[in-house]
């Protein structure tokens, strides 16, 4: 998905909101600004959102020094999605459909996002879950997926954000035994999952997990590692969680199932549907059988 | 006031909605974006927003070729202000607080801003109109803006937007027969007020008009006319309408009755009020007898 003249306000919305978690120095926060304008001015909107994006955080980075200035913010939704995972889980077990079920969270997981508030996530996740117990996602979409998980030789799952991962494992599960490896970002990024938090939820134990050898918040297949790129090749099924893997890999012939909640109009234009839906799409519904 | 980095992707998206105001060619709009957004990189955020926002607009006129692109909404405010003006009036000469009602009236008249829905925008007033009834603004405040109007030898009302301007001719009726100028911008910028709606309007016969020879929207003195300087100086209590004005003119040494719905977290932040809220504020509190 190209970058569109509204993600312009949105991008400088999240340089300023991550040069405030990256420093307390405002001299800083505003050189921040400054350079982020700066790119934005000279970049490529025919590229996806998230490419512009990695350049905006990679400035934060840089200029404030801070790295990985959502670590804390990272661990702390694991942890809490943690919480929640035990009941979860016994829910998914006890449901008359545990796949579709489990899909439904892995998609409701995807609200965890950056937020300050740790009280305020409990509770903004625990709606989305509330949500995802009533929801019923199109069964025509749910059989083509069931159909390609039941014929993949190799699929790949690929993570979005911290905390959400403990739902992805909710859903990896009831899709073992089938060959599945999660990808990560190579970097931190945002809050995005690293290999940090495949460990912290231990999902490292339940599947291979590789990292992309990216810092895009997104999949930008030529700025990947090249080993994660022979895994992306191999694969004859992708999951994709989230909008950034949505943006930047929806015009993939490969076959992928986008999962994600809806979160800006710009997505939701591109997909159909209103803003806060809970989404399942397939990039090839046109090919699929 | 300083423009602050919050300011910045709000700039960006009034220059989007300017964009597609002005035009329907997407190369146009891109264009726009692009030049808007060097713009800012190198601007002087220790001055006011509306200094950076005039640039922005400027680009827009000149891009698009549409230097007047909210002629029509501004037509259509006054005309459905004025809608409203004959109840209004009534029901302040039968108010027990004329010039209370009336003022509460003006700062409910500023809820007025560009829609393109004039439906939406007709309820929009009427709720605002609704509140003005209901609310009470400080005492204090409003005790030291009588007395500061019977005082004064020469008032100068500077107005903020089309439709507004029908509110603003409310208060200065009761006002009357004090000596009052009323202020326009010099050329179009947004849904501000010119001389063109001061006549539409009818308020040209009742209060001298006169513009300040600027396209700011806002009042940046070194960017206005020496004639309007002059009336500036001169005036011994100045009542400025909206945002823009408060923006441009609230670290101003001289007597000013600030008067709007606060619309942004950061005039909100400034002035100590939440978002919505409708507000008189007197710059020079601490001199006022």
């Amino acid at each position: 998905m190209k970058t569109y003249l509204e993600c312009v306000p949105c991008l400088f919305r999240q340089a300023l909101s991550a040069s405030r978690w990256a420093t307390e120095d405002a001299a800083l926060q505003e050189e921040i600004m400054r350079q982020a304008i700066g790119h934005v001015s000279r970049s490529d909107f025919s590229r996806p959102p998230p490419f512009t994006a990695r350049e905006i955080y990679r400035l934060v980075g840089k200029i404030s020094r801070n790295h990985d200035c959502f670590k804390e913010i990272k661990h702390r939704s694991n942890e809490l999605a943690l919480g929640f995972y035990p009941e979860l889980k016994r829910m998914v077990e006890e449901s008359s459909d545990p796949v579709a079920f489990a899909t439904r969270l892995a998609i409701a997981g995807n609200i965890i996002d950056f937020g300050a508030n740790s009280d305020f996530r409990r509770d903004d996740i625990q709606r989305s879950i509330d949500e995802a117990m009533h929801v019923s996602l199109p069964e025509k979409v749910m059989e083509r997926f069931r159909r390609a998980v039941s014929l993949a030789q190799h699929i790949l799952y690929i993570g979005d954000n911290a905390g959400e991962i403990v739902f992805d494992k909710l859903l990896i599960e009831q899709l073992l035994p089938q060959s599945i490896i999660y990808a990560v970002r190579g970097f931190p990024v945002i809050n995005d999952v690293t290999l940090v938090d495949a460990e912290e939820t231990g999902l490292n134990s339940l599947v291979k997990v590789i990292d992309n050898g990216s810092d895009v918040p997104g999949i930008v297949l030529d700025q990947c590692s090249k080993a994660f790129a022979e895994r992306y090749e191999q694969a004859d099924l992708v999951i994709a969680k989230g909008q950034g893997n949505y943006e930047t890999l929806n015009e993939e012939k490969k076959r992928i199932f986008f999962m994600m909640k809806v979160k800006c109009p710009v997505v939701a234009n591109d997909v159909g549907c209103p803003v806060g839906s809970m989404v399942i799409k397939e990039n090839r519904a046109d090919q699929a059988g």
